[in-house]
């Protein structure tokens, strides 16, 4: 698997440090249903990997530096509880960053990924969050700033799509499937923040 | 305001039947800062209302009975809890979810605004579903399933917003807008699904 960086601090994914999902891969299967993700998109998102690949790095600064460092809302999330930068915790979350996005583009989405958007989930509340990289900082991110900074994620993904010269038909197909897929996740990513009162017999 | 129907069974927007969010206005201008929601995109959903006003039955048949009622998942949710169909509530939630899109793209995101958006949240959870209606249906609609289903509703509104002449980019801007506001929309459902143990100090 096409990796970022040799060493990525807290990087588990596929490890036995990754918990089982709750959600089970008949759920994802349904979930993709919903979603109107199809094997089309699992291909544009291939093709997605391979332009995106050697941009991570620049897309995350872009996301971090240009867009999160001004959203004090946002920010607030790598920074310590006094608002301090904290530069090493926000370069080893940068690189999960970047991997976040091959992974999106380029791994199946069998039950290893499946246990990893829990994972990920899970570093966004209170139970995992800070933990990963050992840092004090907020104890969690809410729900409702995740949803939002999707908006942002994907509007702001589509010029780096359009980088190597694929037709705009292309660059559409592939957004489509980008978008689909951040919206498939970010389903997961929900799980651990639904009360279970709204939800008595699932999830 | 331009509305669908003379009446809609259950809308209420508005009105005093519906409870001030607790969500403040204050943040939700720090939400629509996190989406990236500009005056700009103010100003195209405006463009997109008049566009979709008069196909706004059109869409929601299309959402409907193009799509939910083929995803068992999903349409569950309007029907009986043996499965039957339930047409009655079906068309009366129909003029409703008309009257959302025209909502979307003409009124001010204002206090009012922000009020019926926690109403239609709590209406897909166990403390409201069914009882506008006063039927017997599924007890909640899991936030996956919300939003997930995201997805095809922006996928399917764009030929819509295509439909009256408009260039690419300006369809492309009316989109994006709708985007935008989806996804801010989305964020404000999520409220009453969040549990406060992973949230002690908002929401």
């Amino acid at each position: 698997m096409r990796k970022v960086a040799e060493q990525i601090h807290g990087y588990t994914y596929g490890t036995s440090e990754v918990a089982t999902s709750p959600i089970t891969l008949e759920q994802l299967e349904a979930l993709k249903v919903s979603v109107g993700f199809t094997e089309e998109d699992q291909h544009y998102l291939q093709q997605a990997g391979a332009v995106l690949a050697d941009q991570t790095k620049q897309i995350v600064e872009h996301w971090r530096s240009g867009i999160i460092a001004g959203i004090p809302n946002l920010a607030r999330h790598s920074r310590s509880p006094q608002g301090e930068p904290m530069p090493d915790y926000l370069a080893k979350s940068n690189l999960r960053f970047q991997q976040w996005i091959l992974d999106t583009c380029l791994r199946p989405y069998d039950q290893d990924w499946l246990n990893y958007q829990q994972e990920i989930a899970l570093r966004h509340t209170t139970l995992k969050k800070n933990k990963t990289d050992n840092v004090s900082s907020t104890p969690y991110v809410p729900l409702r700033d995740i949803v939002g900074f999707i908006s942002v994620i994907n509007e702001t993904i589509k010029p780096y799509l359009a980088a190597k010269n694929h037709s705009a038909g292309e660059v559409d197909r592939m957004h489509r499937a980008w978008c689909k897929s951040i919206q498939l996740q970010l389903a997961l990513w929900a799980e651990p923040y639904t009360d279970a009162k709204q939800a008595p017999n699932e999830w």
